[in-house]
């Protein structure tokens, strides 16, 4: 393995041995400071992974392979959209290749559904951030047995053969549930029907969904049992606190991009010569 | 024409009557202020931008087809990549579709020239920033007659049409051309060469490019000259001062958002009806 940051949070979320039903998600694991030093620290971290990602990007002009995709899987309100904001925000738009994955199109449904997933991989040198993923089709789609069982049942170890082969090519997987509780959900969707700049971010499905809470830990849980692998390891990130969450999300992609050593890439060219020659440009 | 902002900037900053060659690249049109001043000032719009922005990305959630569409142009090291960092850097990653146009591929050559900017267009909801554009077959393809006269002369007609189609469907575009001058682009330059954490950024073919400048110069007065069109005029930014232009291009997308008259999308829902739901859930 590569050698990674020195951050507690990768080992303090690591999926391995995570009961969902049972999890807390109000804790901040990693973390034993407050909300003001968490936002304090995140600052400082934004301006950590500012520079990594400069480095890849740099690296990948030059025409390294290699590229970061972070995978976000929540319920709704699990604060996605807010890790997309707050801690993808805080690098060059040029280095990000962002997709989010919601009801497949007419066109995607007539594909195989890891389809919409290859054509959205991240380039050589790109932060690649999925929105929901190919991870819908073990979630959404087993819940609602959109699929026969034996469909699904069968994508767990092709997911884990696809997400070999991203890595074989060169993709750092920082695969990242989100976790809120019942309740704080119930509060966040309450906000959005409370302020008129928030009710296009309501959708009354939002609250059908919520019986079926138990059914999607299983589906949840059956995901960390079945697809956290080394190549690909899931985080489970507590949501109940944004603040955490974010600053969570940030170390996993510090981790993740400090395990690749990245070095500036050595000039192609002959510096001096360079000089001279634009001296006399 | 729609209202838009009261910046001092749009009107002037209007390509009309701009002599290209004559143009004082360390201006700074609309703004009377020092660095630290736009500095300051170039914080506060981000906010406004960046409001602005969510409402716009809140009404492409809810079905309106319209966006805005940023087309950067400048030599080498004008500083499109500092707009993007700086300026689209400031707004939500989740509301900005971005593509950067270089050397076409393989695959794009056998296409019409259009062909890859129609891929790359902005959905409704989205801020597009496209880092180089359509008007690299009027520029570098002109300069160094890489096609026929005939097939590069028919193009700016055509380029007017496109853009009327675009507009037509709801694209606000706001057109860029960004402009150093030949000693300022040494600078900048020579300063890629002196840190190797910048050589990436370097291409010894940037220098080959300075002893075309006068056919340069003359290639963007023919776009400035033919293709700044009422459905889509053209703003030239002086660029010797990066806050400047950061300031600048961050007030002509104010300016072109404000021109939308955005409104928070009115729910499609119930809102009681949906707290009745939410609170018994």
């Amino acid at each position: 393995m590569a050698k990674s940051s020195d951050s507690p949070f990768p080992p303090a979320l690591r999926a391995d041995g995570v009961q969902v039903a049972d999890l807390d998600t109000s804790a901040t694991p990693g973390f034993d400071g407050d909300k003001a030093t968490g936002a304090k620290r995140l600052v400082e971290r934004q301006q950590v992974l500012s520079d990594l990602q400069e480095k890849l990007y740099a690296n990948g002009r030059s025409g390294d392979p290699r590229s970061v995709l972070l995978v976000l899987q929540g319920m709704d309100t699990a604060g996605k959209g807010g890790i997309v904001r707050h801690v993808i925000g805080s690098v060059d738009p040029q280095g990000v290749d962002h997709a989010a994955f919601g009801v497949p199109t007419e066109e995607e449904r007539r594909h195989h559904y890891l389809w919409r997933i290859e054509r959205k991989l991240p380039r050589g040198g790109q932060i690649g951030v999925f929105d929901r993923s190919h991870y819908e089709d073990v979630l959404v789609v087993r819940v609602h047995e959109l699929v026969p069982r034996q469909v699904w049942a069968a994508r767990y170890d092709e997911i884990n053969e696809f997400e070999r082969g991203l890595v074989e090519a060169g993709t750092t997987l920082v695969k990242v549930a989100m976790f809120v509780s019942l309740d704080e959900q119930r509060k966040r969707l309450a906000r959005r029907l409370d302020r008129p700049d928030k009710y296009w971010k309501f959708n009354p499905g939002d609250i059908d969904e919520r019986a079926y809470w138990p059914a999607y830990q299983e589906a949840y849980q059956a995901v960390l049992d079945r697809t956290s692998t080394d190549h690909a390891p899931w985080y489970v990130v507590p949501a109940d606190r944004k603040w955490y969450a974010r600053l969570a999300v940030t170390e996993l992609l510090i981790d993740a991009l400090s395990g690749l050593e990245l070095t500036w890439p050595a000039p192609a060219f002959d510096v001096e010569e360079q000089r001279r020659r634009l001296a006399e440009s």
